[in-house]
């Protein structure tokens, strides 16, 4: 595990041994799929490996709605004429890029299929729309994500498609490093870093029904509110208790595990 | 608390620090939920904002039928050629404006999946039509509001989507503040705007089930009939009762309430 | 209360008061809400009082598949170039009219969310196609209704919704005056009349499960077939058992009742 | 009643009354329901109307996905350029044409949202997609059918808008009558017209759940399988037993009351 | 019956009598509905029929998302101007061809009303998209097709719709029959085809509740591969029961019939 | 069966008896049907055929949105005009190549109804908007698979479909085969090889509910990852035990079952 960050990925300091497993796997042609809890890095890790090998990076939100047209391309008329756009993952497929589909267990299973000549030994992108067979050019790569815990049934990833990637269970940063990242993106002094981790490992570990896991990226929102010259006390509750929690009840069991943590009074 | 208005927010008396916590998230990068009940001024907080950000509003109501094009923009046909016409998110980022989402939850999730390189450290819009990225201009920030007690288990947002904001819970007016303002806005005497007021908040405390808080705008609105010269009665009764109840049983419960105010005899 | 008829309102009998107060709301800019039994007069209501203000008047008859578009307007392609075409609600915001939403209550959120800047203080309205806002131009009015007793719980309109009108509850005429338009509006004697609106009258206090209350209309048109010469009893029965009734037994406690009010033998 | 059939209307042979009670409120602008069993003979009543009428007729048979558009007109591109075309009802409210819209209860809500302005005193049919009002032509008239007893729950009328029209009641011919339209549309002699006739009154009013009362039509096809020179058993089975049974053991049912009136063997 | 096949359907030695009775039906303007298990020979009666007439015969295999526009014809956008493309259904009814509704209970409504004036004494096809009515040319039949064993509640055809056809109910040919027609499409030797029909006649009359009744069809294709070389068992395997059987419960029981019939050992 | 692999095969080391037979039914112009579970080397199957019949290969991965336009071709215009594509299918027919439908039973019925034309002794594709029938070139076959484990009941394919194609049940290799294929493929030494398959065995037999069936390409992934330099124990996790499992409680039963197999510590 190293904590060096390279200046093009100054934030992810972990899991050297994962980020070397997925860099193999990528130059081995294989795709990669990473699982793991909302806010957890896996799209920071993603920027990190895109930054290691050297390639453009492509990301592409997934959503109930998201049609096989938005990742392939479409024909659009121009000056009276159609011209053909490539969609993002074409564009990834052409220029050998690396792409990335965020939480792809929300896409549809229609536009999921496209990518099955992409996943298997053909290695190349078929546009019904134009006829084209699209190889993968080298250095081509394709990763996504997607988070165990908030899956529904109907939107269950098939296992012949899981089974097209090779996957990595990814997780929240060991608290120490998270605190250097918190400290580093906001400006807030250790100590504050520190009470906000600590805070947040804490609601992460509450076994109480309704409390969400806090991001990391809400840890650098509320330390930057602290930054900003918010007392601590509103900060975390803007930036931390809010956002987490939208009921009564859980806002009370928030309130008693960061006073139990000292962040609030 | 700041009871001064300025001229360009002549009606939100309040909250100052909720509005300067508000302020700096905005300042910082930060996107804003506002949460609270139907009708207790989010709309004109986030004006007075805007307003004391010196940027221009867009105010997007959402709902189901929102389209990810009715936000980023679509092509229109003109003159046999084709031109990008941006939506009103697309013209916020590029323009830097105070972009305002009225009932977010309202909205589809692949309507919100838009947001999401807005609302990390990306900052930049992607305009998949056009392949384009648009970066959010300087003095670009994003608010927010829904209704906790209105969402349904089918529009509930996404933990992952909630914590992209930092979240303020906004609630009615003080009573002194609010008569001053429906007195203001209407032209009634005090006496009348007190009572309204004083209806509003018994109203709001109720515990029969299908009484409705009503919202400052509704008292405004049945000042501004007493204002133009409809007895009190009539005007409480077509401003108030009415649009509150639509059940016999609570149009009853509702005329008691408010003759123990003293509004309707 | 007057029953003095202008000849450009030859019908609406009524309810002085109750225009008056409309009347009022819409000078004052509040938008207007009828709320009734089906065919009690909120049409013809809405005409006079567009009369009274004498401005033309648009009338939309809402339901589930009117879109946005239907609305506001689109763009048509003519010549092979592209040109708007404003919608009801458009041309009566840009000319001052008095617009009415029949049934508003049947219609989709989204249509309904396009009408929210029109129901606040901005008293604009957003074309998102063109990016225009046009703002009411004076005179214009925006009236609604709805019927509390047909609303199905998918259709219930949301509170915020409501709580942008004012909120009238008209029914029937008193049966003197609905007398004189049924007499008016066929050409049957008196008694004829008076028969007829006296079993309207029965019919719509009657408790039994499926008697729908006949509308005033309903009473014109058997009262026309009357006039035209077909007997009272045929009449009767094609122009009001006939279409109140679709179920056997409900036809016979109709007949029953008639039969007490002396219309059918 | 009259048995004579003019040369327009050779079939229906009928229900004198009836028919003038319709010509009478078609005359007084009144729009007419007529409701009654499958097959009765509502569809060969309004081409008697049409007739007697001396006005063209225009039938439109009602379903799921008939659009407001399906009746109305739309938009065609022709040459590079774009043409209205006027619909069905757009064509006989211009032209003074009967329309006849035949199970009507199972058009959409939408689609019978466009009749309303027709169906009150406004008598205009307004086409939003060209803005244009369009005044019902003398001699419009407005004819819908629905069978009460096929209806489903999802499908009913809405009273508001059944109350749109005077409604009668149809049904078979009487015996005598329908055995002669049987023989003069089939050229069978008298007594298997009669025999098919009587055969068709028992199923009529057989309380057996499957048995479906048969058509005239039906009556008519059965006719003319044994004119052309099948045996009247294999033609009664052909043309009346399998079209109506679908279950064996309604066609058991079935048999044996053909069996009963000497039909089949 | 016949066992005459002519050259223009060698296949189906069957039912002289039913093809009689179809025939006539059709020349007397009647629509004919066939009804029946899978595969038990109808559309090779609708073929057998059409060479008889000596028409051309236009097949349509109805589903769920077949329009009425799949049926009746479009619009098609060609060189910038704009072509009427007719359907298959319209191409029959103008060139007097027959028409073959194959499995119309699958259909939705609104494609099956676009038929209706068709099959009604009109005798003619209403185009609304170009307003043309298009009269049924000399010739000009419709037959369709469903099977009632395999009809949902969902997709039960309306009893308006059964009444407008005559009906005959179709099933296998007798065994001697079937055996010559596997012996003469496949190229077995007698023995082979009489052992599979006798197989087939058993499933047939299996009543075990997941064994499907095998088609013609697919006896000729399991003889197919014995003649080509294949070992009976095997055929039987890859020809009969693989395709009737999805669960290894019933094919076991298939299995057992089988070997019973001496065609597996 | 046959252990050799011409060059164009490489992988596929089997079954030579159905393989033949499946050529047979080609070449008798028989349709085929694969079953079996996922991964067990189907789509291998079908392309060993097509080199062996010496045909292209044209495969379509079917699901839920693929249209009967995605199969047949759509009209496109290019330069103001418009030209018909052929999709894959159609392409398949006029050039006599083997088409392959993946998943076949993920379609939906209106799209394989336009295969019904194909799959009788017509052998012509019908594109009904150009009106063109095209007859299957010489070479043309068609195959489909499906797996009978995962079908759900709303996609269960119906029997007049199924009993159109003869069906052939395809399993997993036998072990010593596909540790030669995962060798070969990934260039891992026997030995590796020989425990991951023996692993796979392994887990193919569980009954534990949770855990599924690993695919040959899962056991390629993950020896490619071994012959890259990952530990074995990593590759194991990354490569088989993540992509089988969502669950902690089936993870630990994978990890015991793995562990009995010396593959995990």
């Amino acid at each position: 595990m190293t904590t060096e960050a390279t200046s093009e990925s100054p934030y992810y300091l972990a899991a050297g041994s994962e980020q070397k497993a997925i860099r193999i796997a990528c130059e081995r042609g294989l795709a990669v799929m990473l699982t793991g809890p909302t806010g957890c890095g896996k799209t920071r890790l993603v920027r990190s490996i895109a930054a290691e090998l050297d390639r453009p990076l492509v990301t592409v939100s997934c959503h109930d709605d998201l049609t096989a047209s938005d990742l392939l391309g479409r024909y659009l008329v121009v000056g009276g004429d159609v011209r053909w756009v490539d969609g993002p993952l074409t564009t990834a497929v052409r220029e050998g890029s690396v792409c990335y589909l965020d939480e792809v267990a929300e896409a549809r299973r229609d536009t999921l299929a496209v990518l099955h000549s992409l996943l298997d030994d053909r290695r190349e992108l078929f546009l019904d729309r134009t006829g084209e067979s699209v190889p993968a050019a080298p250095g081509f790569a394709l990763l996504a994500s997607y988070n165990p815990e908030s899956r529904s049934l109907l939107k269950e990833l098939k296992p012949s498609f899981r089974q097209r990637f090779v996957t990595l269970s990814v997780t929240y940063l060991p608290p120490e490093q998270e605190a250097l990242v918190v400290q580093h993106e906001s400006g807030v002094p250790e100590d504050v870093a520190t009470a906000l981790v600590r805070s947040a490992v804490a609601l992460r570990r509450s076994e109480h029904a309704g409390i969400e896991p806090p991001s990391t990226r809400l840890l650098v929102a509320a330390a930057s509110l602290v930054a900003a010259g918010l007392p601590l006390e509103s900060a975390v509750r803007i930036g931390l208790v809010n956002p987490l929690s939208v009921e009564g009840a859980v806002a009370l069991a928030l309130d008693e595990l960061l006073r139990a943590e000292g962040v609030l009074t």
